[in-house]
């Protein structure tokens, strides 16, 4: 009976953090087999949850700083999280510079700026961070990073060597970039980003003409960003020698790709993989008898990139069975199936409103866990 | 690999009928185990869906008819089931003289009338049958069955020798029943009368107090009602010499209980009883290697004598697993783990309005199956 639980949700997003579905899984499996062993290693796919899901994974801890939010004159009180190794931070740029904390009418894209992302990585600096992880999804920024940067001592210069404002629409003024006053800590430190979004820095499906909208850019808007990040992207390769603008991902939260592979030692890589080698899960997953993952929502979607698809991927390749949970299960669910994923269950008692389904979370995930292991019962 | 499924569910009100269930059901399996056996035994509880359960698990029959409503000068036209066996009828009582054929602001239990519920049963014997098994849930009257006596035959005189109304309000002008002129028929045949309500006829727990209310009785016609029952008993006791005043179960149905009893050759059982052994469901159990079941809706409740409780009680007595199903799952539903159930899931995909929830079944009974028999196929 002493079989291994190994316990890897992403969040339920506005219902559980991940930790928390972890320890509602738990009491459902101990309802029935108490004596199990239950191993919670909370999972993200590098949006929004990640920095809480690696503390929570790796026994890390949260470090509050100020910084500077979407429009920089506006702090904001946010936390990045030192990881259990004590040299790793993790850091979400939505904590800082997110769409989340601009309300829809109030956003502009001319001139919100990534200035306090760059604050984010200069306090980890500070925390003695020798490898910094950043999740760059949620943004509300379309600067290419020009304002991470700035934070972090690059000068970003108009052609009476003035410094310009940081941000999507002060790009055109630039005229020269000088990075010799740049935090000399960035060269010795290794940056992975985490992004699933493959789009260049500029044109038909860059981050001005894809992402900008949602931000609040209008069809003008949308030209002019699109024209100055490609502006931008000359001045990077005029004085650094650094080709951005086609590069895949750069288009990632309005060119924060583009910035970090610029100004950082730096690589992006699909959010869920920095996430799974960072919290070990794979080596975890070698000791179970059975996986339990899950997500708010699920559907056929979740194949590209989402937590549960990477934790049944892992657990088909050591031939565990892995058993999802979701609130939400939408089209095609049935995709999951060939990709290693034994069984999904919604977890809804009842039909009814969404804000009644999120308060519910943590019975219900309880209750359905319990349920799946009762089937398992049957021939253990 | 050749498992044998039994599939007996209940309705799943207002969205699928057990039969609709249990092809749903099969879906689910044949998704995963395409050689399974599948075998469809629809349940019921002796409620609405009984009529339709029976049918289908027999492959019996329906029989169209035209009856009087609860209102006996307005007619409805509804149906009752012959079986398999060519041998038993299945009425329900409240397809006749039903509460949901009266709005509510229309309900006048003086005036509603169980004559409709009589013409039935003559159907059922114009039609040959041996055995009438009878639902009396649901009903919208309380007159004691004496418009169900009436329509067979049985006179109610007053004073004068002419025959009264055999309604709620006027069974004080009750003086003598004269049963010379009753059917024959019905001394041959045996009446089942599925009602798991064991309330008496009269008094504080009697028919007139606990149900009149929902009937649409004000408290100056409950008293009313509670009387004139109770003079209608001791004129039944005069007369007849049968005792059906403070018999356990003969308020169901507004007294129905008491007139089948008095007047026809019968005995009140609880309704998921009859119908697993209408059905033959302890055969095919004793045949399966999983059982499924399952209802609209379910907490501990269902353990009163509800479809999913009598299946899982059989499926324990003959140690097979048994899963549950349900679109609603209320408080406490963990008593029925004692009660036999292996495990039990909720089927809905999103949270939102009971009308798309009540669309959705049986994609979502199709999945939840399905998934479950994923789990299933780990060990087999």
């Amino acid at each position: 009976m002493n079989k291994t639980f190994v316990l890897a949700p992403d969040s339920f997003k506005e219902s559980m953090t991940a930790k928390e579905v972890c320890i509602a899984m738990e009491k459902g499996i101990k309802k029935v087999w108490q004596d199990a062993k239950v191993i919670h290693v909370p999972m993200a796919d590098g949006g929004e949850g990640t920095v809480d899901a690696l503390i929570d994974a790796t026994n890390g801890t949260r470090v509050s700083v100020e910084v500077s939010g979407p429009f920089p004159d506006k702090k904001v009180t946010t936390y990045f999280g030192m990881l259990g190794d004590k040299k790793t931070a993790v850091i979400e740029m939505a904590k800082a510079n997110g769409i989340d904390l601009v309300p829809k009418e109030l956003r502009n894209p001319l001139k919100t700026s990534t200035h306090g992302t760059g604050e984010l990585i200069k306090a980890a600096l500070d925390h003695g961070a020798e490898k910094i992880i950043i999740g760059i999804g949620g943004s509300v920024t379309n600067d290419g990073g020009s304002g991470m940067a700035q934070a972090l001592g690059v000068k970003f210069l108009n052609e009476s060597n003035e410094e310009i404002h940081a941000c999507g629409g002060d790009l055109s003024l630039l005229s020269k970039i000088d990075v010799s006053g740049v935090d000399k800590r960035l060269s010795h430190i290794e940056v992975v980003i985490a992004s699933d979004v493959t789009n260049p820095l500029t044109g038909e499906t860059g981050a001005s003409r894809v992402f900008g909208p949602q931000k609040g850019a209008t069809p003008e808007m949308v030209e002019i960003l699109d024209e100055n990040l490609k502006h931008y992207a000359n001045i990077i390769k005029k004085d650094l020698g650094i080709e951005v603008e086609h590069t895949p991902g750069t288009g990632a939260a309005g060119g924060l790709g583009a910035g970090l592979l610029a100004f950082t030692n730096s690589q992006l890589r699909p959010g869920i993989q920095i996430v799974t080698e960072t919290t070990g899960l794979e080596e975890y997953i070698k000791t179970a008898d059975y996986v339990f993952t899950g997500e708010g929502g699920m559907d056929f979607q979740t194949k590209f990139g989402k937590a549960p698809y990477g934790v049944s991927k892992l657990a088909q390749k050591h031939n565990k069975p892995v058993f999802a949970c979701a609130g939400y299960i939408g089209e095609n669910i049935e995709v999951l199936y060939d990709e290693g994923m034994t069984a999904i269950f919604g977890i809804l008692a009842k039909s009814g409103a969404l804000e009644d389904a999120l308060a519910s979370g943590p019975e219900n995930v309880e209750r359905t866990v319990e349920n799946i292991v009762r089937v398992l019962s049957l021939t253990n």
